[in-house]
């Protein structure tokens, strides 16, 4: 892939430098990485300021340690993140957005903000289904 | 939750009228629906035309037939899609976006977009990593 496309400010423009629904195309992956459940929470949370692996975990409701270790060494290989070691004194690691990553993070809180917005009217949407579509028949065929 | 709250057509401002980072906060599974690999592809595949199931089938690389079921099964019980059933000859069943859905895809087609043109950089800070972190030594940790 060519390394030299100039990265676009705006973003908006619908440019297909990849198929991403070609079976194996890399988007995907890097896609999941970033919307994954605890690397949203994550990247928003740095949004504020850097933080140490502890008030991560105390910021971010029912993560586990090891959770979050995966997810901040999986934003941090993506260089979304960054990880600092403070040595005067007692040893401190804190992380905090890379400009990869601040260039990111609105966009997903463009989206986190559309879904706050919108849970009322999908829950209100869910329920309707439900009222109207009666449980499937067999255990079966939710799995 | 006050259904009667007016939805915000900017939808930019970071209100926060639920805490994402509760950890029973009704937002991350509608988030998780919403930015699902299999979803993020039929929202941005129906951002074109409708299309039918078939059609979905062979645009979307990769998908198996009982994942798109589910994904479309869980757009429509979100209000996010509709599914149409035209009865004059052949039965076709064809699914596009509701309004609803016309307005969460252009933002989630921004952060697609986003990692389309950022998948070059990322790739390439994942090698750089990955050249300075060795695999880590045990299969256990991976897990």
């Amino acid at each position: 892939m060519d390394q030299s496309i100039p990265e676009p400010v705006g973003g908006h423009e619908p440019v297909r430098l990849y198929d991403v629904f070609a079976t194996d195309c890399p988007v995907r992956p890097i896609f999941g990485d970033v919307t994954s459940r605890w690397a949203t929470l994550v990247i928003t949370a740095l949004m504020a300021r850097p933080h140490r692996f502890s008030q991560l975990a105390a910021r971010i409701g029912g993560v586990s340690e090891k959770m979050l270790s995966q997810t901040l060494r999986a934003l941090t290989r993506d260089g979304l993140i960054s990880r600092t070691v403070t040595s005067t004194g007692p040893i401190q690691v804190s992380y905090e957005l890379t400009d990869l990553g601040r260039n990111l993070a609105p966009r997903l809180e463009n989206l986190v903000t559309w879904v706050v917005h919108h849970t009322s009217t999908i829950q209100a949407a869910q329920a309707a289904y439900d009222a109207d579509a009666p449980v499937p028949p067999t255990v079966a065929n939710r799995c």
